[in-house]
C-alpha cells in the first residue's frame, strides 16, 4: 500500500464503464519513475459536475472515454488540433485551472503511421465508422493519404465519415487490392466476435500493411493471419499503449522511453 | 506503491492547508484491514465546485477542516445532531448521492468525557473561544455539565460562546479552584507558543482533570505538569485519533478496536 501524501498530484479517468487499464498503466509508471502522482478511474452521471470538481480540486489530468468524448468539449477552455480534427477529446490537462483538451488516439495513430513508414501513395481501406474510425481516418488524412475507402454498413455514419475527410464510402466489401487494410470494428475483439476475421484472406494477401485497432486480445485472427504472410502489422495494443504514453507525458511532463511504455503496457494488460 | 483499481472507493479531505495526518491515518487502516479504499487530501478555492465534484464522482467521504466547516453546511443534504449542535461540519458521508454531515470533533469530546467518567457535577473552566472551543463547550453541555466558565480575551467570541450554551464568560483568569480545566487555545502547540503552559500551576493543583485539546505535541507543558501531579489527563492526541476513527467508521462501515485506532494514530503522527 502506498503512503499517499497531501502533495501528490491526482489524475483521473472518466468513463461510462471504467476499466483498470489506465489505472494500472499510469500508476505503474508513477511508481517506476518515483513521481508523486496517483491515478484513479471514475464514472459519473454528471459530467459538468465532474469537470467542475476537476477544477475545484485541482486534479491535474483527466482521461476521457465513451460516452463523454464529445460532451466534454464545451466544458473545457482550449482544444488542441488533435481534438479539433475529430471533434473528440480523450485527454484533459489542468494547468492552473485552465483545461486544455486533446486526443491522443489521433496522435497515436498518426505517429504509428509515421513510425511504420506507411507510404502515403498507398491505397487504404478502413472498415468501421465509429468514434475510433474517425480518429483513424483523420490521421490518414493528416498524414497526406489521398486514396482511402471507408467500408461501413452504417449508411449514415459511413458516408458522413468519408465525406468529412474527402474520401470514398462503400457499404459492401469492395474488390481486394488495397495496400493498407485497417479494422476499426469489434470484429476479432475478445467476446462474441473473437473468432471473426475482419477481412478475408484475399485482402490480406494483397496488402502490404495490416492495421487492426482491436487491442484485446493483442493478437486477433486478422493480426495472426497477417503475421503468417509476413505482411507489416500495426496492432491496437500499440495504439492503446502509445495513446496512454502521450497522456502520461502531458500529465507529468516526463517523456517515456519505448521500453518504459512497453513495460507499463504489459503490466496494464496483465490483469 | 499500491495497485489502485477502478472499484476502489475514494475518500478525501478539504482544508485550507492540508496536512498528511488524515491521509496517513485512513490509508494505514485501509491497508491493515484490506479495504478497497483510498484517501487523499485536497484544498480548494471553490468549495461549491468541490462538493459538486464529490457528488459527480461518487466520492464516498470527505473530511472538512478550516476554513470550510461552516461554509459547507448549505451545500449538504442532511445535518446530524453533532453538526447542528455547533453549526460546524468536519465529516461528510455520501450515500448514493445524498450528503450527510456530522461533526466528529464534538462526538470525540463527548465520548472522552464519558470514557474518562468526568463527573458532571464538577466545575469546568474552558480557555478559548474558537471553533474547537465551541465543540468542547457544546459537548460539556450535551453531557449535562451545569457549571462551566469560558475564559477568553476575545470580547465578542467569548461571551457569544458562553451565552449560546448557557454558561458564564470571563475575560481574565478567574480564581483557581475549578475541578476540570480545559485548554482549547494554541498555547503549548508546536511553534511559537510551545513552551507556554495554558494554565498556571495553581489551577493544575486544584484540578482533578486536565484536558488539553492541543494535539501536537502530544505532551504539552500543561499535560506534562498535570501528569507530574497525578491529575487525570485527557489529551488532544486522543481527540484527534477518536474523531478520525469516527470518520473512518462512517466512511467504511467498519468499527475499529482501540488498538487499531492507537496504531493508526501513531502511524499518522510519525512523519
Amino acid at each position: 500500500m502506498p503512503i499517499l501524501n497531501k502533495d501528490m498530484q491526482v489524475c483521473i479517468s472518466l468513463a461510462g464503464r471504467p476499466s483498470n487499464i489506465g489505472t494500472r498503466f499510469h500508476n505503474y509508471l508513477y511508481d517506476e519513475l518515483g513521481l508523486n502522482f496517483v491515478y484513479k478511474a471514475f464514472t459519473t452521471d454528471d459530467l459538468e459536475g465532474a469537470v467542475r470538481g476537476i477544477r475545484a480540486l485541482g486534479i491535474r489530468g483527466c482521461s476521457v472515454s465513451m460516452p463523454f468524448k464529445e460532451a466534454i468539449i464545451p466544458l473545457v477552455d482550449n482544444l488542441e488540433p488533435s481534438a479539433v480534427a475529430i471533434e473528440s477529446v480523450n485527454t484533459v490537462v489542468n494547468e492552473d485551472g485552465l483545461l486544455t483538451a486533446s486526443n491522443t488516439d489521433y496522435e497515436a495513430v498518426a505517429r504509428l503511421l509515421a513510425e511504420h513508414e506507411v507510404d502515403t501513395a498507398q491505397r487504404v481501406l478502413v472498415r468501421g465508422s465509429g468514434g475510433m474510425a474517425k480518429a483513424v481516418v483523420a490521421a490518414f488524412r493528416g498524414a497526406g493519404f489521398d486514396e482511402l475507402t471507408v467500408l461501413a454498413r452504417n449508411a449514415e455514419a459511413g458516408p458522413a465519415l468519408a465525406e468529412r475527410y474527402g474520401y470514398e464510402w462503400v457499404a459492401e466489401d469492395p474488390e481486394p487490392g488495397f495496400d493498407v487494410i485497417v479494422n476499426v470494428t469489434p470484429l476479432g475483439m475478445r467476446g462474441d466476435a473473437e473468432d471473426v476475421m475482419a477481412f478475408d484472406e484475399a485482402f490480406i494477401e494483397r496488402a502490404t500493411t495490416v492495421f487492426d485497432v482491436v487491442a484485446f486480445p493483442s493478437e486477433t485472427p486478422l493480426v495472426r493471419a497477417a503475421r503468417a504472410t509476413e505482411t507489416a502489422v500495426i496492432t491496437g495494443a500499440e495504439v492503446i499503449a502509445l495513446q496512454a504514453a502521450r497522456q502520461f507525458e502531458r500529465y507529468t511532463g516526463v517523456l517515456l522511453t519505448p521500453e518504459q511504455v512497453a513495460r507499463a503496457s504489459e503490466f496494464s494488460r496483465a490483469e
